[in-house]
Protein backbone atom coordinates (compact mmCIF):
# COMPACT_ATOMS: atom_id res chain seq x y z
CA UNK A 1 0.00 0.00 0.00
CA UNK A 2 1.34 3.57 -0.50
CA UNK A 3 1.91 6.15 1.68
CA UNK A 4 -0.71 8.21 0.46
CA UNK A 5 -3.15 5.43 0.35
CA UNK A 6 -2.32 4.52 4.11
CA UNK A 7 -2.41 8.13 5.34
CA UNK A 8 -6.03 8.68 3.39
CA UNK A 9 -7.20 5.29 4.80
CA UNK A 10 -6.23 5.61 8.84
CA UNK A 11 -9.10 6.07 10.77
CA UNK A 12 -9.20 6.21 14.60
CA UNK A 13 -11.26 2.59 15.43
CA UNK A 14 -12.96 2.19 18.59
CA UNK A 15 -14.98 -0.88 18.01
CA UNK A 16 -12.70 -3.92 17.60
CA UNK A 17 -13.63 -7.86 16.07
CA UNK A 18 -11.62 -10.75 17.85
CA UNK A 19 -8.67 -12.03 16.33
CA UNK A 20 -4.77 -12.37 17.37
CA UNK A 21 -2.19 -10.71 16.24
CA UNK A 22 0.47 -12.34 14.84
CA UNK A 23 3.46 -12.11 16.43
CA UNK A 24 5.57 -10.97 13.23
CA UNK A 25 3.58 -8.07 12.75
CA UNK A 26 3.87 -7.08 16.30
CA UNK A 27 7.26 -7.00 15.67
CA UNK A 28 7.13 -5.10 12.60
CA UNK A 29 4.72 -2.14 13.99
CA UNK A 30 7.36 -1.95 17.41
CA UNK A 31 10.50 -1.80 14.49
CA UNK A 32 8.71 1.25 12.98
CA UNK A 33 8.16 3.10 15.75
CA UNK A 34 11.81 2.55 16.29
CA UNK A 35 12.75 3.65 13.21
CA UNK A 36 11.03 7.10 13.57
CA UNK A 37 13.35 10.12 13.43
CA UNK A 38 13.61 12.06 16.98
CA UNK A 39 15.51 15.31 18.26
CA UNK A 40 19.09 14.74 19.28
CA UNK A 41 18.82 11.21 17.70
CA UNK A 42 17.73 10.36 21.61
CA UNK A 43 15.13 8.10 20.65
CA UNK A 44 12.94 8.90 24.00
CA UNK A 45 10.53 5.74 23.67
CA UNK A 46 10.14 2.68 25.42
CA UNK A 47 7.55 0.31 24.09
CA UNK A 48 5.26 -1.81 26.22
CA UNK A 49 3.43 -4.68 24.89
CA UNK A 50 0.32 -5.77 26.24
CA UNK A 51 -0.73 -8.89 24.68
CA UNK A 52 -2.50 -10.71 27.68
CA UNK A 53 -6.16 -10.13 27.71
CA UNK A 54 -6.51 -9.27 31.53
CA UNK A 55 -3.70 -6.67 31.09
CA UNK A 56 -5.69 -5.19 28.55
CA UNK A 57 -8.58 -5.22 30.69
CA UNK A 58 -6.85 -3.85 33.86
CA UNK A 59 -5.42 -0.73 31.58
CA UNK A 60 -9.36 -0.45 29.89
CA UNK A 61 -10.46 0.14 33.31
CA UNK A 62 -7.84 2.60 33.66
CA UNK A 63 -8.12 4.57 30.52
CA UNK A 64 -11.52 6.30 29.90
CA UNK A 65 -10.62 7.38 26.35
CA UNK A 66 -9.67 3.59 25.39
CA UNK A 67 -12.72 2.26 23.85
CA UNK A 68 -13.35 -1.34 22.99
CA UNK A 69 -11.54 -4.27 23.06
CA UNK A 70 -8.02 -4.44 21.22
CA UNK A 71 -6.57 -7.37 20.68
CA UNK A 72 -2.95 -5.80 21.90
CA UNK A 73 -2.23 -2.40 22.93
CA UNK A 74 1.48 -0.81 22.59
CA UNK A 75 2.07 1.76 25.62
CA UNK A 76 4.60 4.17 24.49
CA UNK A 77 6.41 5.42 27.43
CA UNK A 78 8.87 8.66 27.28
CA UNK A 79 12.24 7.81 28.97
CA UNK A 80 14.36 10.48 30.60
CA UNK A 81 17.40 9.99 31.41
CA UNK A 82 19.59 10.85 34.79
CA UNK A 83 22.20 13.45 34.84
CA UNK A 84 23.66 14.79 37.95
CA UNK A 85 22.96 18.37 36.88
CA UNK A 86 19.35 18.19 36.29
CA UNK A 87 16.35 18.32 38.96
CA UNK A 88 15.55 15.61 40.85
CA UNK A 89 18.60 13.79 38.91
CA UNK A 90 16.17 13.17 36.25
CA UNK A 91 15.56 15.34 33.12
CA UNK A 92 12.44 16.67 32.48
CA UNK A 93 10.52 15.84 29.99
CA UNK A 94 10.49 18.52 26.77
CA UNK A 95 8.10 19.47 24.08
CA UNK A 96 10.51 17.80 21.32
CA UNK A 97 9.91 14.92 23.30
CA UNK A 98 6.54 14.70 23.10
CA UNK A 99 7.11 15.69 19.21
CA UNK A 100 9.22 12.55 18.93
CA UNK A 101 6.28 10.38 20.71
CA UNK A 102 4.20 11.29 18.39
CA UNK A 103 6.02 10.65 15.03
CA UNK A 104 6.45 6.60 16.63
CA UNK A 105 3.14 6.60 17.14
CA UNK A 106 2.41 7.97 13.69
CA UNK A 107 4.84 5.45 12.05
CA UNK A 108 2.93 2.64 14.20
CA UNK A 109 -0.26 3.73 12.94
CA UNK A 110 0.63 4.24 9.22
CA UNK A 111 2.09 0.45 9.27
CA UNK A 112 -0.73 -0.84 10.74
CA UNK A 113 -3.10 0.05 8.17
CA UNK A 114 -0.63 -1.66 5.54
CA UNK A 115 -1.00 -4.29 7.71
CA UNK A 116 -4.64 -4.41 8.11
CA UNK A 117 -4.39 -3.78 11.50
CA UNK A 118 -6.88 -0.80 13.38
CA UNK A 119 -5.62 1.32 15.75
CA UNK A 120 -6.31 4.60 18.01
CA UNK A 121 -3.71 6.52 20.14
CA UNK A 122 -5.09 7.61 22.93
CA UNK A 123 -3.96 9.68 25.96
CA UNK A 124 -7.11 9.52 27.94
CA UNK A 125 -5.90 7.33 30.74
CA UNK A 126 -4.22 7.30 34.40
CA UNK A 127 -0.84 7.83 33.82
CA UNK A 128 -0.66 7.14 37.24
CA UNK A 129 -2.17 3.72 37.39
CA UNK A 130 -0.80 2.77 34.29
CA UNK A 131 2.41 3.79 35.11
CA UNK A 132 2.05 1.55 38.43
CA UNK A 133 0.36 -1.39 36.81
CA UNK A 134 3.51 -1.66 34.03
CA UNK A 135 5.63 -1.18 37.02
CA UNK A 136 7.76 1.88 35.04
CA UNK A 137 10.41 3.54 37.18
CA UNK A 138 10.52 7.21 37.84
CA UNK A 139 12.16 8.43 35.25
CA UNK A 140 9.47 6.07 32.27
CA UNK A 141 6.24 7.36 31.98
CA UNK A 142 2.98 6.08 30.31
CA UNK A 143 2.10 8.85 27.31
CA UNK A 144 0.22 7.74 24.23
CA UNK A 145 -1.68 4.13 24.35
CA UNK A 146 -1.45 2.74 20.66
CA UNK A 147 -4.67 0.18 20.34
CA UNK A 148 -4.06 -2.85 17.90
CA UNK A 149 -7.10 -4.90 16.16
CA UNK A 150 -8.81 -5.47 13.96
CA UNK A 151 -11.90 -3.15 12.75
CA UNK A 152 -15.49 -4.29 13.41
CA UNK A 153 -17.40 -2.04 10.67
CA UNK A 154 -16.38 0.75 8.70
CA UNK A 155 -15.31 4.16 10.30
CA UNK A 156 -16.04 7.12 8.74
CA UNK A 157 -13.96 10.18 8.34
CA UNK A 158 -14.44 12.71 11.38
CA UNK A 159 -14.64 16.16 9.76
CA UNK A 160 -12.12 17.71 9.16
CA UNK A 161 -10.98 21.44 8.34
CA UNK A 162 -9.99 22.24 4.78
CA UNK A 163 -6.40 23.10 3.62
CA UNK A 164 -7.88 26.78 3.44
CA UNK A 165 -8.64 27.22 6.86
CA UNK A 166 -4.62 25.81 8.42
CA UNK A 167 -2.49 27.12 5.76
CA UNK A 168 -0.81 30.14 4.94
CA UNK A 169 1.44 31.65 2.96
CA UNK A 170 4.88 33.30 3.93
CA UNK A 171 3.41 35.15 6.88
CA UNK A 172 0.27 34.17 8.55
CA UNK A 173 -2.95 35.79 7.03
CA UNK A 174 -1.25 35.67 3.16
CA UNK A 175 -3.67 33.37 1.73
CA UNK A 176 -1.75 30.30 -0.41
CA UNK A 177 -3.36 29.92 -3.88
CA UNK A 178 -5.46 26.47 -3.45
CA UNK A 179 -6.73 24.77 -6.09
CA UNK A 180 -9.82 22.89 -5.48
CA UNK A 181 -8.13 19.95 -3.89
CA UNK A 182 -8.92 16.66 -4.73
CA UNK B 1 6.11 2.97 -2.32
CA UNK B 2 5.10 0.79 0.49
CA UNK B 3 4.63 2.51 4.27
CA UNK B 4 7.10 -0.20 5.51
CA UNK B 5 9.95 0.87 2.57
CA UNK B 6 9.10 4.43 3.44
CA UNK B 7 9.34 4.11 6.79
CA UNK B 8 12.72 2.24 6.35
CA UNK B 9 13.74 4.52 3.73
CA UNK B 10 13.49 8.06 5.58
CA UNK B 11 16.55 10.10 6.68
CA UNK B 12 17.18 13.20 8.51
CA UNK B 13 18.37 15.31 5.07
CA UNK B 14 20.94 18.00 5.80
CA UNK B 15 22.35 19.00 2.58
CA UNK B 16 20.51 19.80 -0.36
CA UNK B 17 20.80 19.63 -4.19
CA UNK B 18 19.24 23.10 -6.38
CA UNK B 19 15.76 22.30 -7.55
CA UNK B 20 11.93 23.57 -6.84
CA UNK B 21 9.30 21.37 -5.02
CA UNK B 22 6.08 21.63 -7.43
CA UNK B 23 3.09 22.77 -5.99
CA UNK B 24 1.21 19.76 -6.66
CA UNK B 25 3.87 18.20 -4.31
CA UNK B 26 3.87 20.80 -1.91
CA UNK B 27 0.22 20.48 -1.95
CA UNK B 28 -0.11 16.57 -1.20
CA UNK B 29 2.45 17.76 1.75
CA UNK B 30 0.02 19.97 3.68
CA UNK B 31 -3.06 17.28 3.42
CA UNK B 32 -1.04 14.63 4.63
CA UNK B 33 -0.44 17.23 7.84
CA UNK B 34 -3.75 17.88 7.57
CA UNK B 35 -5.33 14.19 7.42
CA UNK B 36 -3.14 13.36 11.09
CA UNK B 37 -5.34 12.51 13.96
CA UNK B 38 -5.06 14.91 16.62
CA UNK B 39 -6.80 14.30 20.49
CA UNK B 40 -10.42 14.95 20.41
CA UNK B 41 -10.21 15.72 16.88
CA UNK B 42 -9.17 19.04 17.42
CA UNK B 43 -6.37 19.56 14.35
CA UNK B 44 -4.62 21.84 16.69
CA UNK B 45 -2.27 22.53 13.53
CA UNK B 46 -1.50 25.49 11.18
CA UNK B 47 0.92 25.32 8.31
CA UNK B 48 3.06 28.19 7.21
CA UNK B 49 4.50 27.15 3.68
CA UNK B 50 7.86 29.06 2.85
CA UNK B 51 9.05 29.47 -0.37
CA UNK B 52 10.84 32.53 -0.99
CA UNK B 53 14.47 31.98 -1.07
CA UNK B 54 14.51 35.49 1.14
CA UNK B 55 11.92 33.89 3.74
CA UNK B 56 14.02 30.85 3.91
CA UNK B 57 17.34 33.07 4.39
CA UNK B 58 15.66 34.64 7.35
CA UNK B 59 14.47 31.72 8.89
CA UNK B 60 18.18 29.72 8.16
CA UNK B 61 19.55 32.95 10.13
CA UNK B 62 16.94 31.98 13.05
CA UNK B 63 17.51 28.60 13.49
CA UNK B 64 20.81 26.86 14.14
CA UNK B 65 19.55 23.78 13.75
CA UNK B 66 18.42 24.18 10.12
CA UNK B 67 21.43 22.93 7.98
CA UNK B 68 21.71 22.84 3.93
CA UNK B 69 19.33 25.34 1.90
CA UNK B 70 16.04 23.68 1.64
CA UNK B 71 14.07 24.79 -1.72
CA UNK B 72 10.75 25.27 0.54
CA UNK B 73 9.88 25.29 4.66
CA UNK B 74 6.45 23.61 6.17
CA UNK B 75 6.28 25.28 9.26
CA UNK B 76 3.89 23.57 11.54
CA UNK B 77 2.31 25.95 14.66
CA UNK B 78 0.29 25.10 17.20
CA UNK B 79 -3.08 26.79 17.27
CA UNK B 80 -4.56 27.68 20.71
CA UNK B 81 -8.00 28.21 21.20
CA UNK B 82 -9.01 31.60 22.85
CA UNK B 83 -12.01 30.96 25.84
CA UNK B 84 -13.16 33.02 28.28
CA UNK B 85 -12.53 30.48 31.22
CA UNK B 86 -8.38 30.37 29.99
CA UNK B 87 -5.41 32.01 31.34
CA UNK B 88 -5.25 35.12 29.81
CA UNK B 89 -8.21 34.33 27.13
CA UNK B 90 -6.23 31.50 25.75
CA UNK B 91 -5.94 27.42 26.42
CA UNK B 92 -2.73 26.62 27.28
CA UNK B 93 -0.53 23.96 25.02
CA UNK B 94 -0.48 20.70 26.34
CA UNK B 95 1.30 17.56 25.72
CA UNK B 96 -1.13 15.89 23.36
CA UNK B 97 -0.74 19.37 21.34
CA UNK B 98 2.83 18.76 20.42
CA UNK B 99 1.96 14.36 20.20
CA UNK B 100 -0.52 16.00 17.09
CA UNK B 101 2.38 18.08 15.92
CA UNK B 102 4.75 15.22 15.78
CA UNK B 103 2.01 12.99 13.88
CA UNK B 104 1.43 15.60 11.39
CA UNK B 105 4.96 16.42 11.33
CA UNK B 106 5.61 12.46 10.18
CA UNK B 107 2.65 12.04 7.67
CA UNK B 108 4.64 14.60 5.79
CA UNK B 109 7.86 13.54 6.49
CA UNK B 110 6.71 9.67 5.17
CA UNK B 111 4.78 11.02 1.64
CA UNK B 112 7.98 13.07 1.27
CA UNK B 113 10.13 9.86 0.78
CA UNK B 114 7.57 8.49 -1.47
CA UNK B 115 7.30 11.85 -3.29
CA UNK B 116 11.19 11.72 -3.51
CA UNK B 117 11.12 14.43 -1.49
CA UNK B 118 14.31 15.21 1.17
CA UNK B 119 12.92 16.17 4.98
CA UNK B 120 14.34 17.52 8.35
CA UNK B 121 12.28 18.13 11.30
CA UNK B 122 13.81 20.91 13.10
CA UNK B 123 12.89 22.65 16.47
CA UNK B 124 16.81 24.09 17.31
CA UNK B 125 14.98 28.02 16.14
CA UNK B 126 14.28 31.05 17.90
CA UNK B 127 10.65 30.39 18.84
CA UNK B 128 10.59 34.58 19.33
CA UNK B 129 11.89 35.61 16.10
CA UNK B 130 10.39 32.80 13.90
CA UNK B 131 6.86 34.06 15.76
CA UNK B 132 7.88 37.33 14.65
CA UNK B 133 8.72 36.97 11.08
CA UNK B 134 5.63 34.91 10.11
CA UNK B 135 3.39 37.73 11.97
CA UNK B 136 1.85 35.36 13.86
CA UNK B 137 -0.29 35.63 16.45
CA UNK B 138 -0.15 35.47 20.14
CA UNK B 139 -2.00 32.22 20.17
CA UNK B 140 -0.55 30.60 17.47
CA UNK B 141 3.11 29.38 18.16
CA UNK B 142 5.98 27.95 15.83
CA UNK B 143 6.82 24.39 16.88
CA UNK B 144 8.50 22.88 14.26
CA UNK B 145 9.46 23.34 10.81
CA UNK B 146 10.23 21.11 8.32
CA UNK B 147 12.67 21.06 5.19
CA UNK B 148 12.00 20.70 1.82
CA UNK B 149 14.09 19.95 -0.80
CA UNK B 150 16.12 17.12 -2.87
CA UNK B 151 19.11 15.31 -0.93
CA UNK B 152 22.75 16.00 -2.19
CA UNK B 153 24.07 12.64 -1.49
CA UNK B 154 23.59 9.72 0.42
CA UNK B 155 22.46 9.86 4.33
CA UNK B 156 23.43 6.93 6.17
CA UNK B 157 20.99 5.72 9.02
CA UNK B 158 22.35 7.40 12.21
CA UNK B 159 22.99 4.84 15.06
CA UNK B 160 19.58 3.20 16.63
CA UNK B 161 19.13 1.33 19.42
CA UNK B 162 18.04 -2.41 18.46
CA UNK B 163 14.30 -3.56 19.34
CA UNK B 164 16.15 -5.81 22.43
CA UNK B 165 16.82 -2.27 24.12
CA UNK B 166 13.50 -0.38 23.91
CA UNK B 167 10.87 -3.52 24.39
CA UNK B 168 9.25 -5.24 26.94
CA UNK B 169 6.36 -7.31 27.66
CA UNK B 170 3.74 -6.51 29.90
CA UNK B 171 5.73 -5.27 32.26
CA UNK B 172 8.86 -2.71 32.82
CA UNK B 173 11.69 -5.16 32.37
CA UNK B 174 9.85 -8.07 31.64
CA UNK B 175 12.00 -8.80 28.00
CA UNK B 176 10.15 -9.83 25.03
CA UNK B 177 11.15 -13.05 23.43
CA UNK B 178 12.54 -11.36 20.03
CA UNK B 179 13.39 -13.11 17.11
CA UNK B 180 16.57 -11.90 15.41
CA UNK B 181 15.08 -8.92 13.85
CA UNK B 182 15.71 -8.49 9.97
Amino acid sequence: MSVSDAIKARRSVRQFADGEISKENILKLLDAGRLAPSGGNRQPWRFILVNEAENIEAIKLMSPGLYGVPSALIVICSFREKGKDSENGIYPIDPVMYMDIGMAAENIMLLAVELGIATCAVRSFSQKAVQSLLELPENVSPELIITLGYKAGEVKMPSKKPLEDLVYSERWGRTYDLPRFP
